[in-house]
């Protein structure tokens, strides 16, 4: 794919993981900074390279991106410097950004929002003549969302979308309608609803698109993932995982409401329960502690019995910077996604289950069979 | 094998470990206890039945099983009633259990000495019709042992063996040549030299026998061989890995001797950098906390760095009960050793590297891959 | 007061705290094991020896204490081999348990029941010959009780009292009520209601008694009065203050159910406040996890800032055995409530804030403050 | 002392605890930051104000200030945009640092070289027509020093001194002896050995000069100041009480060489020891590990048993940035000391021993008792 030029598209691009996605890729490119924590950087696949990918979106808040760094700079998430060397990708992204659709003040038909969404990604994948254009969700956290019948069928679906009067779906799957729509591969980063209806899945197959998602795996779960089987592997029970989250950032003010953290919460429950093989006391906290801004502080008590009987537990403290973690995931997805799209690949990408917490189109939640799985998967796409 | 029976040997067996393990088969035999932490149950293999299996074993010590496994209860290692109702089988192992191999008070040559540990196993197995017995070392920790030309070549070693004035090798190692002389599958789940010598390899080649080991992973370093590859799996960069160790019980006291504790570090260290496939700053102390008791706490903290240099920090602490976790690996490696002998397996079984630290005929670290391993092997052993 | 024999009353007499209780009085006074964990033995003052303090008590469960004092020490709370050594204290108390107040079944005014547990206690009063009973509430807590004008005011509370038809005060409140109409001190262990309402003060005021409480000052909090002075006094910026509670056993059970956590939460909110005088981000969750048992395990996340805004963190991870904490400090208060009486001190006593999340009678949080004023008050008591 | 100017002379000026003292000095001064961490800002005395304090000192590198600032903006010490606001106040400093005593290169007796620092701060005064000059060592710590005679009694010190081919006195008494003769007061911020010689002592009274030190109370050691009394007064236990500490930085390569390590671990086990009223078990540890940069992270785990033996623990994980918690004591002991000068106090400052691992003039190592006596020495201060 060395020729290709290929686009990446971020709903939320003017937010953390986003502006650390693209502060990162041009610091890459440039050969500013190594590329650690790109997963792709350890396949034996053919995927675009990191100075071939071009990147919009659409956004909400005006904030430029240019700002947006400087302040992660200050909460050292990006390097001191690096702000002021990679501006002029900042800005050239900044230029590629548009109005995010905004329930709120949308006048007219969801379908007309989403036809406007579509019409900018074509406009920008022809305007840099890109061979095509990843669109992959960053937005914060959405509450969850009541089953409607329409999510179920996608004629259903477009036949409500066109009434101004409904209100079918939420932003997250409006976004990802717009992408299957324009012809993108679509994944979902955040716990949304996003692409994860039957409908859209429908439309996926119909317009011969991969996606993949759901949940960047960056922290606490991604320990669980790796932890969960070795008591498993080595017939220990655990008997209780407690887990409490301590967020800053935008991303703690969204979850402290219990209707969006909800969303989250159920995510991170079945995979530990599938992880186990049953079901154990794990309460699960996620509180809002701003001074914390972008790190994200995590401990996990677990309560386990080895033989006769014997009460062990182990305790974790994760401290990391959630964009940090999330932003090089976001461009391999992208160089993977785009790869897949190439390779003709259609529908969930199970294959990508190593990068979420609530994997779509696989069950495997054990982090060392999805690390090979996508190994596998990558070297055969070639 | 249902119709055989098979001797399990410990050489340590009044110690916490072999009073666990053999408590704790007689609980399982008895169905008064699950297999909790018996790793063989999850395997699809044809093993000796648990109440299939005889144990008898060497110790310097005297204290009869029944006492230990009193004071084992009285410290939450053992069920509170348990030793009242394995009696029977704590008695009937204490009747087996012949004087250990003491070079400071033995008289003669090692050959000798060698010469009667083999013969107590001969006539176990003979008085009982034993089918094979399975030879397992869990006595403490020896220190290091400086190499010498013997260790290397078969016929030099049994040259030197045979001269009293010659002290060749260290009581491990003794109980290896014995139990190979015995016709024995052999394992060390302690870090002493053991087996671990080309000599002795030569001598279980030659003598057709399969042998494991060494230093079962119990606590900290099963962590680490799960947690490495996780990082190394996301590219993200580990700068440090520190660790501290706090033993109580004999254990402790044997490991404060930084002789004694030399061998254990060696073979963490040496782990630590096999799973991140280069150096880094990992500094590792073991402390005896008598008031600890069996139970034993690390605490890890590793640092690494993330996308664009982003620094984060993982700790860990684990609280274990060591006789707990290592007990039921005992029993798991005899019931497996016995399978691989009857299956005519010989040498090194770099397939049980699952079990343990520093494995032998194994380069393999990663614990997830061991399991595959593990469960592979076992599964072609019928 | 050598000569006197002092009675100790339990709410809650067949619970974990005061069996732990019963089972060390009487460990304590045959010199079976030393006072660790006993306050008073640090005190210069004149108080009950342990030997002439006999135990008596209310409850609504009937498993005997030789039954709970068992289980207690299959769960490491009690001393392998101490039920059998104190069966007579513990079978001797169980001579002295009467059945407490269950709201649910009792018949006729809530005056009546208090009646028939003051007679119960005089009972015990003049069939041992004790110079004075001292009443403690260790029963499980109760949930918040919304406030009532009978609550403020002694002659409109015991008006209310004899109507049948009316609930007017939870079940701690009469106890309370009960204890001081028998003419004895009183301590509420719980936070639950208990005696803290104006009535009931003015009651003790009317009866010429001293009373303490509340909620007893055993582990996460019993850190925070010690801690956050120690930020206040080094002038560092505390910013938030996080806390998990791991509660196995009852407890854990009652106070999942958020309205008898309630309580408990609102306490220690309170004090937080109190002590770092203002308010921080401070989420705090109680988490009820059955295999804990008797333990109960708290992680504290403390996020400070520094000189030019540095930012640091305090994590605290407490692992703990509740009524081993409690019980010594429930035999002290009996001792100082004893001579409390027997010097005269009437109402709430504030010197003894030191025992308390939630000090009746004093606003002092700060620990090192509230031990200073306890030795202060208990040698001049003489 | 409002109309005063006062000099701080630092020895070590161009590390990282100077570097931040006198950047925060300026940022405190400009009204561009609070006193976060000041505790002089908490006492009722009459201290020199912030903007009347001048700094100077000697150090033996040359890395200018500005410079040196740069770098701890970028580790999170100093705020992200603070080292440009305050340069003038750091070049001014830099303007006054003169070349610190090095052995190594140093010709001619330690008199001269002490007679030469002396001069350097005789005419540091002089020029700013200063009250006085304090002097404070925060130079990187040393090797524990073998008693001699000559330190005992300051007559044979100083006929030693004048000696050209000895070296009586380790670099930071001989910086304590300059200040002394230049009539200065010293306080001795680290663990080296600077004031704390008898024949200094006797010096500091001939010459009517209060001092005081030694090694700051930052990080570990104040929490075990806090905490032992905890246990203490609780009548509970501890068993053990065990403890690592990582450092990066230069700190952290200094004490890895257990030369230098043995006089901080010394000075922190004396002071548990003191405050248990007895030993216990307390490994202690200090790594060196780089990547952590000026962060300081100390693990505890302290083993505790209450009633009836118990066995319960605590652990603890403080994560630091030891100059930001250095600096502003650094800063309250210039504003004490000029302040004690004043006033006329001589000798070894114990009321100051809030700020000190192993002070020097007193036996307190309770931190609440430390707090009590320094607010009420500060107060007669006036």
């Amino acid at each position: 794919m060395a020729r290709d030029r290929t686009g990446l598209w971020l709903i939320g691009v003017r937010g953390s993981v986003a502006t650390t996605a693209i502060s990162g890729l041009a610091a890459v490119s440039g050969g500013l900074a190594p590329p650690t924590g790109c997963v792709t950087e350890l396949l034996d696949a053919d995927l675009p390279p990191w100075d071939s990918l071009v990147v919009g979106g659409h956004d909400v808040v005006s904030t430029p991106l240019a700002k947006r760094a400087e302040a992660l700079a200050e909460h050292g998430v990006l390097p001191y410097h690096l702000p002021a060397r990679v501006a002029d990708a900042l800005n050239a992204a900044d230029a590629e950004v548009r109005p995010g659709y905004d329930p709120l003040t949308h006048r007219g038909s969801q379908a007309e929002a989403a036809g406007r969404l579509a019409a900018d990604i074509t406009d920008f994948r022809e305007r840099h003549g890109l061979a095509r254009v990843v669109v992959i969700n960053v937005a914060s956290t959405e509450p969850p969302v009541p089953a409607r019948p329409e999510h179920d069928d996608l004629d259903a679906l477009e036949a409500a979308l066109v009434d101004p009067a409904r209100t079918v779906l939420p932003s997250s799957s409006v976004a990802a309608y717009a992408a299957l729509r324009a012809g993108c591969p679509f994944a979902d980063f955040t716990p949304s609803t996003g692409i994860a209806l039957p409908a859209l899945d429908q439309l996926a197959h119909r317009e011969r698109l991969p996606y993949a998602g759901r949940d960047g795996k960056t922290g606490e779960t991604l320990l669980r993932t790796v932890l969960a089987p070795m008591f498993t592997a080595r017939a220990l029970r655990v008997r209780s995982w407690a887990g409490t989250n301590l967020l800053g950032g935008g991303d703690g003010a969204t979850l402290e409401d219990p209707a969006h953290a909800g969303s989250k919460l159920e995510s991170k429950a079945r995979g530990l329960e599938a992880l186990l093989g049953r079901e154990v006391t794990a309460p699960l906290h996620i509180d809002n502690v701003p001074d914390l801004g972008e790190q994200k502080t995590a401990w996990d008590h677990v309560s386990f019995e080895g033989f006769l009987g014997a009460r062990m537990s182990l305790q974790l403290t994760w401290t990391g910077l959630d964009s940090s973690l999330a932003a090089p995931l976001v461009l391999d997805l992208a160089r993977l996604l785009a790869a897949a799209h190439a390779a003709g690949e259609v529908g969930a990408l199970g294959a990508l289950a190593f990068f979420f917490k609530d994997p779509l189109g696989s069950d495997e939640h054990r982090f060392a069979e999805q690390t090979r799985e996508l190994h596998r998967w990558a070297a055969e796409l070639r």
